[in-house]
């Protein structure tokens, strides 16, 4: 089942993305959506208000979460690759709500940054409240999976020790265009102007998504409509030699099999 | 003039407190207020419900802020007695709205940690919305001055490169009592257990609160009732030979002269 937020006439809605069209199911989003305990059982049920696929505008699959938690490395082979070794504990990072935007929305590249780089990431919405969840209340908390692309000004992320102000400019995160309640993720990969710039399995990540829930809802209650961005693996425009930035019409691909696609044009940012 | 959010026996309600008592200001919290564009001339002129002081039940300042925002190292001096050159560009991290607490409200410590540290900050509340804003518009976009304790677990923090984690945990970050509008902070302090154990003067900051508005505010919009902790001074427990932490039942005192004193005790969180 793959359920969207979708922006219409009179404002976004939660749907559910059919193969012949969405159907709304009753909440201005999919954050207010998955607050509700039968979320689940409702969307599968409903049958609301419906849009043809042709036309949808996806918003953010979650527009406001109330946290976004990314990780740094946190793919074997890229880690084992760059001559680590592997972490003991995930990197976690924030981003905050205004940094996202849809899955063909423009993304803005940062002004005053001359190191716009890409990261796509396997996306992780939480459906459930969970608090220092064991693996198995955690995978139960998940309620699916969403594509990301972490887009990151390095010359910001690295004008400090802490990452953050790299990582959430205003309108520069993609995230959607769904979520889909019984994928299994399979290779990931992203495209800018039509090269593979990254390609992995979503097997391959350190901390699995239920690994991390269980690892967060330690140090804080996760709530539904959370989104976790479980890390990209390698093949980032920063790491090349010469190093690849995106730019102004850049065309930024961003694919997770059996989830998703992004497809974002990068303007020009304010 | 103080403007707080407290508990009442149904639900929280933003205040403005007098020196004789506390008088509500139609809406549910500090944050609510505070998007109201004419908030500070409504809260001089309102007289609603009024709540004696001795009986006031503070919760954080604003208990959901968009964004909390906190900077790194940040005190000239303590920066130069380590043998640091002042950064260029101020450190930024973020921290999730469940790790707050009220003023006078238990501080859990972080259940796995053994190394919870006092970081005593100078708390800036946004009062408008802003972005890209020059100093001069960032120090209109202030709406006042709080108390911060960013309690630390330092293990957590130091378990990756990235600090969330030991910034984060839930109920951790006492905020308050109030923000006061017309405040000229002076000295911070922290004390534990009666120990005063941070002193330093809230004007030797590198990145002063305005600086800090418009330079976030090149990144992303801040919002009225975002919250901006400003950094610590020297005196932290970790940096002690021997390092000191806190304990259950240790008493927090963080104060800043002209604008206000949090009273914490440490519990076991969960």
């Amino acid at each position: 089942m793959r359920l969207a937020t979708i922006r219409t006439a009179t404002g976004t809605a939660a749907v559910r993305v059919d193969e012949d069209g969405a159907v709304e199911l009753g909440a201005a989003d999919l954050g207010e959506f998955l607050a509700r305990p039968d979320w689940k059982a409702t969307a599968a049920a409903v049958g609301g208000a419906r849009h043809t696929l042709a036309g949808l505008d996806y918003a953010p699959v979650v527009p406001r979460p109330e946290k976004i938690v990314c990780v740094g490395l946190n793919y074997r082979t890229h880690i084992l690759e760059m001559g680590r070794e592997l972490p003991e504990h995930p990197a976690l990072f924030a981003k905050f709500a205004r940094a996202l935007v849809g899955a063909h929305d423009p993304v803005e590249l940062p002004v005053g940054s001359e190191q716009v780089d890409w990261e796509a990431e396997l996306g992780v919405v939480v459906g459930a409240e969970v608090r220092c969840a064991d693996p198995e209340e955690a995978a139960a908390a998940i309620a699916g999976y969403t594509v990301v692309n972490d887009v990151t000004a390095r010359d910001f992320q690295y004008r400090s020790v802490q990452w953050l102000q790299g990582k959430t400019f205003e309108r520069s995160t993609p995230v959607g265009p769904w979520l889909v309640t019984d994928a299994r993720p399979g290779e990931i990969s992203c495209e800018v102007d039509g090269d593979v710039v990254q390609k992995a399995d979503t097997g391959d990540l350190v901390f699995a998504p239920a690994d991390l829930v269980s690892y967060i809802s330690q140090i804080i209650t996760l709530v539904p409509g959370d989104i976790i961005a479980t890390g990209t693996p390698g093949g980032v425009g920063h790491a090349r030699k010469p190093p690849r930035y995106l730019a102004e019409g850049s065309e930024l691909v961003t694919r997770v099999e059996g989830v998703g696609e992004l497809r974002n044009t990068m303007t020009r940012g304010r």
